[in-house]
């Protein structure tokens, strides 16, 4: 069997679409690399690209992304509703098959070093291979974003772990790191009204009496003039979609919103759909590990 | 890439332990050959057994499971919920992977023959495996059930395809064929009625009004004192377990009954899992082929 490992990086452009294949070409042109998905949000002004490979393919992959995300977008244009620090936002890298996390630690630090040094991008490592507990989690690491990253990395505390001790120009600074998988899910209200998505956002997570595992903001998709919920889970295995769906169903209900839909950014492991599946479907005594095909196969 | 094949027999018993785990042990200890699963229900009196392997295997695992079964069952004194009509009721075999129906064809006539030579049981071919159209359907074949197989076997239209022109005196005689994946689901209704269930079974079928895809029966479950709508789904691909499980809970509905539960027999495939999840958790644009990571690794 195969090592594969998943990266699942974030640019800061969403809507000029000759930046955006330029810059998923990088990807699609490494061998030992299959560029997966990639989608674009116009009003974040952001772009996911999936690829999955064999960990040297990655690496190559994630590097020439760098490079060629540093040469195309520049910050001190973007605007976007979604915050960000970088070209590349974050880079995170996930064991799939065959791979640890220690492995993906490693990845991360090689990546992390060749960006520095070959992309002249700084490079805050996070999440699984963050050096001090404080920079673990990406929202404290882009708090203040490109505007406030100059001086922020002047402080000790916020050292980049590669690279000068300065912000790229234009290309602000990256965030890269292993971690375990996560789902990428926005639920679409029916209201233009960013206000009940932000509240919904704050009471779903656990530090507003909601969920654990639950990372959220409200945001508004101007192109389609309704409020999101977007939403990192990070752990489906204990916090699985439904609840979270269900949650902001009923949270919406008190402003007179509903769901009109909900989306999956990127990969999502076949198991967190199927524990959502037999939630609604009322399965009693279902052992997926058991009674699904694939799960013999893999 | 290995072949692997599948096989769902039913046997017709579903109460006493001893004889249900001899016959299981005859799946159990053949080599090339995995057990996954056996489910056994008292109201129906029959067992589920799942087992997958090479062809090799599974002929060798179907053909001892038959003997066991002849020897250790006597339909005189079975009594069920369920239709029936030998001791191994059914046995299909369902093409999984690296192999064809073809090649699930060839295996039923071989398994179909030494059933008939080895386990002295007649044999009718059904469904993909039938050698006329009216021997497809399994419930034209079982029609008359048991008690009245030996009149209908005289029927030049009902000659079994091996064995005696005769019904074995205590274990009847067994349906071997191939088929596609089929998903054996049962929705359990708040109803001791078993009308509601036959009435609702009726209509959710094609010939009703209903589904195309969707045989169904109603059935007591007299250990839980509820009515269920057994259902089987044989192309989940066009009708998906959401718009049957939906359909019976509006059915119930008109008569005061809800659905509080449900039964997944045996196996599933992974995207008739996604597919339901998709559904009831409203996501937008989604492509289960690109990213359900699983789809990516098989």
């Amino acid at each position: 069997m195969a090592k594969i490992i998943e990266s699942v990086p974030n640019i800061s452009e969403g809507v000029r679409t000759d930046v955006i294949e330029s810059c998923v070409d990088a990807v699609r042109t490494t061998p030992g690399c299959t560029l997966l998905q990639h989608s674009s949000d116009p009003s974040h002004n952001r772009t996911v690209i999936t690829y999955m490979g064999s960990p040297e393919g990655v690496e190559e992959a994630s590097v020439k992304l760098a490079k060629a995300a540093v040469s195309l977008i520049d910050l001190t244009q973007h605007k976007g509703e979604h915050p960000r620090m970088g070209c590349v936002d974050v880079m995170p890298f996930i064991p799939i098959k065959e791979t640890t996390m220690e492995e993906c630690i490693e990845l991360s630090k090689r990546v992390g070093q060749r960006i520095a040094e070959e992309a002249f991008l700084p490079v805050f490592l996070y999440e699984a291979s963050a050096t001090a507990p404080h920079r673990q989690n990406l929202a404290n690491i882009r708090k203040g974003q490109f505007e406030g990253m100059a001086e922020k990395v002047r402080d000790p505390a916020w050292i980049p772990d590669f690279g000068w001790q300065r912000v790229h120009p234009t290309g602000g600074v990256v965030a890269v790191g292993a971690r375990p998988p996560l789902i990428a899910y926005n639920i679409n209200l029916s209201t233009s009204d960013v206000s009940i998505a932000d509240r919904i956002a704050k009471i779903i997570r656990q530090a507003g009496g909601g969920l654990a595992n639950v990372k959220a903001i409200g945001i508004m998709l101007e192109e389609r003039n309704i409020a999101q919920v977007s939403i990192n889970m990070t752990d489906y295995t204990k916090t699985p979609l439904y609840r979270v769906t269900e949650l902001v169903k009923a949270e919406a209900a008190r402003y007179g919103a509903h769901v009109v839909g909900t989306e999956l950014i990127g990969l999502c492991p076949m198991n967190a759909l199927i524990d959502s599946a037999a939630y609604y479907l009322q399965i009693e005594d279902f052992d997926r590990d058991v009674q699904v095909i694939e799960n013999h196969l893999l």
